[in-house]
């Protein structure tokens, strides 16, 4: 490889170095968030899951990939996991109130 | 559900939206790097995916999840669900510029 090329290349990966470093950092926060969440729906008896929830987040985050050039498709699919372990978390929470 | 209870869900909604509207941006902003990237391998016939790379990547989120209390099993999922996405960028990008 060329030394430019080397050198463009490192300069673009510490950039998504420090995107994906951000993104850490904010998953951390948002999982706090749905622990608290699901702490919530556990005392007051709600279902871990929530369909009509759930779509309107992938309908406003479609919507927001569109706006931002980022494939809606992609997008879905992260969220999508995000939604299996938070309702994977919630069924946790869930479970150890009932037998606490 | 008590209206509390409905306020206080919503509130965390809120911010959990807030911080989903970061994380599309924050994508956004990835994939314009790696589109990048993908041109510069093609350029210069570089191999669209780079094992030592990917390992490094793996390697620093999965301490960086630590130190942020974030699973890392589930920041290595969500890693490798964009770097999927990446290489079938980059082969596309590659492929394109064989044809044309």
């Amino acid at each position: 490889m060329e030394q430019d090329t080397q050198k463009q290349l490192k300069e673009y990966r510490d950039s998504i170095d420090n995107i994906d470093a951000a993104m850490v950092f904010l998953l951390s926060e948002r999982f706090k968030i749905t622990h608290k969440v699901g702490v919530l729906k556990a005392e007051n008896t709600l279902l871990p899951a929530d369909k009509s929830r759930e779509a309107q987040q992938v309908s406003r985050l479609r919507k927001l990939s569109k706006e931002a050039d980022l494939d809606p498709e992609f997008t879905e699919k992260m969220l999508n996991l995000i939604i299996a372990e938070v309702i994977s978390n919630h069924e946790k929470i869930r479970d150890s109130k009932k037998t606490s």
